[in-house]
């Protein structure tokens, strides 16, 4: 997608040396555009540990990446096997939410177990790697496509009047690799010309929101707005939100959705003012093993600093200022869940869904067991 | 209430000159803790328009008060009552939301201009003013009687295990101008050796919560934790929230209340786990002319800024950071409404009623046309 004129993604390798991978570093943005080179497993599980790259789908991508570097370096190593299976649960442990990094690191595991050398195995860690970002490109482009006729509707009901779209933290192309999940729709409905506003969520405490998506919407001309987390419930009081479409980081097999804190708010009001709450579900992220999501997922308890203490741009620098009393405690819970209830439908790469376990696996037969 | 080892109050009159009106400047609360001396009417407005003080019952105690300073100068002008009934309207367009304020400035312009001379007039303003801050600590700690049986209930059904209270914004000693509305039932409780916590909704985009109402847990040595304002519905569903009580700026003769942004979103999140929903509503913020909130009452847009730029301490001062990319525009709605239907009760200095027109007009007869 575009940067200034240039176009990016999210992830790549870089192209005079395979051995390293390239990432944009996600914790400067709006401020600064600064590529890193991820050189090492440990390079890589350092920036999906300290959100250098988030979001579901790249995460998922990022760690198939991080055991192609592991088996580059496992080569120089007694036991190739117990080397990687070590990194592997390294980088389970890193982030607890996301299903994706699981699905991405078992794919790698199960695949590269499978080779005769070491030599073959390198070889499978690379291509299952781009095959998982590939793979997420193409179900990013086809969310879009689907979602994209949930716009038009909404837009041939206004006459062609603006579509307003609400929606927290980012799950853009910055969260996947290349069109985004929830911005997908948005993005080609733009290129189709038809007129669209999105609602920007900040999306506190690390502002996702306001730092990436509000950077991503400048970046493709999408007419855009940066709100409070506080303020989606009084514009669509108002009549200023015709659907919410958000990401997910996790959806279980009855449609519950854990996303980034907040969601549950937005989709509760969204349910008392009768708007569309749409979830933008790559089948990467829904976990078919599960199927009661405020019970079963995990939810990442980070850093009460990220919440005392945020960052932002001052005197040509990337600063952080303090918020509360030092001496006040904080928490800092990362997701919450939105049960299925209050999901009006999953927009997946196959089409769209009731958010149930009947609706999913029409979709997803293959899991039906 | 304390600050450090000593006392004080939102508001008092110099006690060496009177004629000086001393708040504290909450823009720079928690970090440092200054005095301001308002000298003049245009101090006192400027005070009001910039948030040096604010919280519905604290504005309308400096409103009377800021018709105090007016009325001194008025004495030196050629028409004292159109001097006086300029500033009026000027302090009635300071702030649209809370209807303290517009209470405020007409019992203060009733009373004085029934005064027969300036002398006159100007000692009826001081009395005025005094009466209305005496009335709005007396509220106050009425509002916490009522309110401290609710917590003590909830304290019994836990066997005296820790009640849970979530707050939004800061409805505090600071947002008054002593015991504060919804913290006062907290206050007393704690008093009383009941055991609570309190959740602290940061409260973007000004952060009321995360720097003023943690600053006066800390102070007070109430046990809380700040949180992200995303946080509320989470915690709710975990069964870590036993009760909400918020303040609000204004209320309808519906029980509809209008609150900081991102109390109906809280509200929501209540009725979705059973859990109470409490307003602490001193009678000077119902307006008995209305019903229907949504529609009826205004809600204040302020600068974009507030949410594109935050402050915090920073190298031994106060500095704000520019949080999204300087070319995304921003919209800073101040409150919204939460409907009547989601509002367990309100507390208020008579007692508690439901959130409707019988159960308000029961408490407040006098009000029944």
């Amino acid at each position: 997608m575009k940067v200034g004129n240039d176009y990016y993604t999210g992830i790549w390798l870089n192209q005079k040396d395979p051995h390293i991978v390239q990432i944009i570093d996600q914790r400067k943005l709006p401020h600064q555009f600064e590529i890193i080179e991820l050189k090492t497993f440990k390079d890589a599980l350092h920036a999906i540990n300290d959100m250098a790259l988030r979001g579901a789908p790249l995460i998922g991508s990022a760690a198939g990446y991080a055991i192609y570097l592991a088996s580059l370096e496992a080569c120089n190593n007694k036991n190739f096997d117990h080397y990687l299976l070590d990194k592997a649960e390294k980088l389970k442990n890193s982030r607890p939410t996301a299903v994706d990094l699981f699905k991405a690191v078992d794919m790698q595991m199960d695949a590269i177990l499978k080779g005769k050398c070491d030599a073959e195995k390198v070889g499978i860690a690379l291509k299952t790697a781009n095959k998982i970002t590939k793979d997420i490109i193409e179900i990013c482009k086809n969310i879009g496509l689907h979602g994209l006729k949930l716009i038009e509707d909404i837009s041939k009901c206004k006459n062609g009047e603006t579509v307003n779209i609400l929606t927290h933290c980012n799950a853009g192309w910055l969260a996947t690799v290349d069109y985004g999940t929830a911005t997908a729709p948005v993005y080609l409905a733009q290129e189709m010309g038809i007129k669209v506003h999105v609602w920007v969520d900040e999306t506190r405490p690390r502002n996702q929101g306001a730092s990436l998506t509000a950077w991503e919407m400048l970046n493709q001309g999408v007419p855009h707005t940066v709100i409070a987390d506080n303020t989606g419930g009084h514009l669509m009081q108002h009549g200023l939100v015709d659907m919410v479409i958000v990401g997910t980081d996790r959806t279980t097999l009855n449609g519950d959705v854990a996303n980034k804190i907040g969601t549950y708010l937005k989709a509760l009001a969204a349910k008392d003012n009768n708007i569309p709450f749409y979830v933008a579900a790559p089948s990467t992220s829904i976990d078919f093993t599960i199927r009661d999501g405020v019970k079963e997922i995990p939810i990442e308890l980070r850093d009460p600093d990220e919440v005392k203490y945020i960052q932002g741009w001052l005197n040509g620098k990337i600063q952080k200022v303090l918020l509360s009393p030092e001496k006040s405690p904080a928490a800092n819970y990362g997701f919450d869940v939105t049960p299925a209830r209050l999901v009006t439908a999953l927009i997946t790469e196959r089409g769209i869904c009731k958010a149930d376990k009947k609706g999913i696996l029409k979709l997803f037969p293959e899991y039906d067991k």
